[in-house]
């Protein structure tokens, strides 16, 4: 446990793959280098769970390894609700910086909003903590995560550094194949997932739905983020939790409520 | 199911609370005034799912009533994946307008982000329909709904009549009591919830923490969501699925990346 003596910066990580995935514990090593880790994350997989919660049951976490300084803790809840559990009831302290991933696979565009790696960092954001979230464009439970290291460490002492916004975070994606052409900041890219569902006659009879689908943009603008991806950019996409549509509010002025 | 020779809008209906609650049920019968109603709709309570996705098993639905034209079906996933597999599955044509609701409690401020009925109108955002979350601010089972219609049937009409800009869908809260002094256009309140869980000891041992706290904000402007919704007003936040910081897009310009 993290005392208030300790000068180091306090880095809260998580993801949505569970505390076993390669992703994250590449991930730590990494970030052990600017500060004391403790990890709280999935005790499996738990993708696509954006920004759920768990209400209904009661959760719990526990440990499971204490090496190198390095605190690793697993919990039966969502991405979100490990960060919850972690701030209300496992730190001493406040983290100074919450991330998360390094997911196994593609987190840009509207996926953002389905995505449990950017729960727990939307869920860091709203608590005031600079929060990044950190995915490669690779499905691979073996995938290779050292290409994104470099471009990891110059972001992590930026946000150090600089700090973030208030309700704002990142969003960072690198593309499926290193070496990378570079950095972009980009915005989130517009696009729709089609053909979304493959049924399969159960044996028993009735049909289930396997989820699965295309994921189709038409943007073609490097400024977007899944274009940036797919021009081998490693992209970072600011976004914030504050979802209000400004120029809409005004608009709605003339309406007849 | 609705064909293309109905000339009616076809409105799909979903919420978290599951299709049998009392505010999915109450909702329906008024928007029969205004088209063709189908309800893919949990088959139980699921709150708090955000936009959650089912991808480690499969799916599927069932017909539960056909009743005054009304279709409703039960399905075994989240909220964001009745929408997906009502429109890929289900529908023989493009719903012209997706609801949600109305939701037994408050969906106002960072909470859309938890929500599982803003997970449907997020999807059904995605999809480019138009889409409309209804939630009254009293989590009863047996809460009266009826106050809430007039104010319905205004907002159905006109998003009906103009459309929504693409990429923007509502998120419309009921204070608890009636009468309501008045509707706002609103955005999105700031704020955070803290005193999160609530630990209890399990009979063979170790603590299990259920979830609970309180929000807190520090607006007091009437133009947030909370602080309308506090003050007796019907708050409507125009809420957009780019959830891009261009502020901080064009300040990362300087950033060592």
């Amino acid at each position: 446990m993290m005392t208030n003596s300790d000068k180091k910066p306090l880095i809260l990580v998580s993801n949505d793959d569970g505390y076993s995935a390669k992703g994250i514990n590449s991930l730590i090593g990494v970030l052990a280098e600017f500060g004391e880790v403790v990890v709280m994350a999935p005790d499996t997989g738990r993708s696509g769970k954006g920004c759920a919660i768990t209400s209904e049951t009661p959760i719990k976490y526990s440990l499971v390894s204490r090496t190198d300084g390095i605190e690793v803790y697993s919990c039966t809840g969502t991405p979100v609700d490990c960060v919850k559990l972690a701030c209300d009831a496992l730190l001493d302290r406040r983290p100074d910086l919450v991330v998360g991933g390094i997911n196994h696979g593609d987190n840009s565009a509207v996926n953002a909003h389905y995505s449990g790696t950017m729960g727990v960092v939307f869920e860091g954001c709203m608590k005031g903590i600079p929060s990044i979230a950190f995915s490669l464009c690779d499905h691979a439970a073996d995938a290779d995560f050292t290409p994104t290291f470099p471009v990891i460490r110059r972001v992590v002492e930026e946000v150090l550094r600089r700090g973030l916004p208030k309700g704002c975070c990142l969003n960072v994606n690198f593309p499926e194949k290193a070496p990378y052409k570079g950095v972009a900041v980009c915005r989130q890219a517009v696009g729709e997932w089609v053909n979304e569902y493959e049924p399969h006659e159960h044996p028993r009879g009735g049909k289930w739905y396997w989820l699965t689908g295309e994921f189709v943009t038409e943007e073609k603008d490097s400024t977007a983020d899944k274009v940036a991806l797919n021009n081998g950019y490693v992209a970072i996409t600011p976004t914030r939790i504050d979802m209000t549509d400004y120029d809409l509010m005004r608009e709605m002025k003339d309406w007849e409520l």
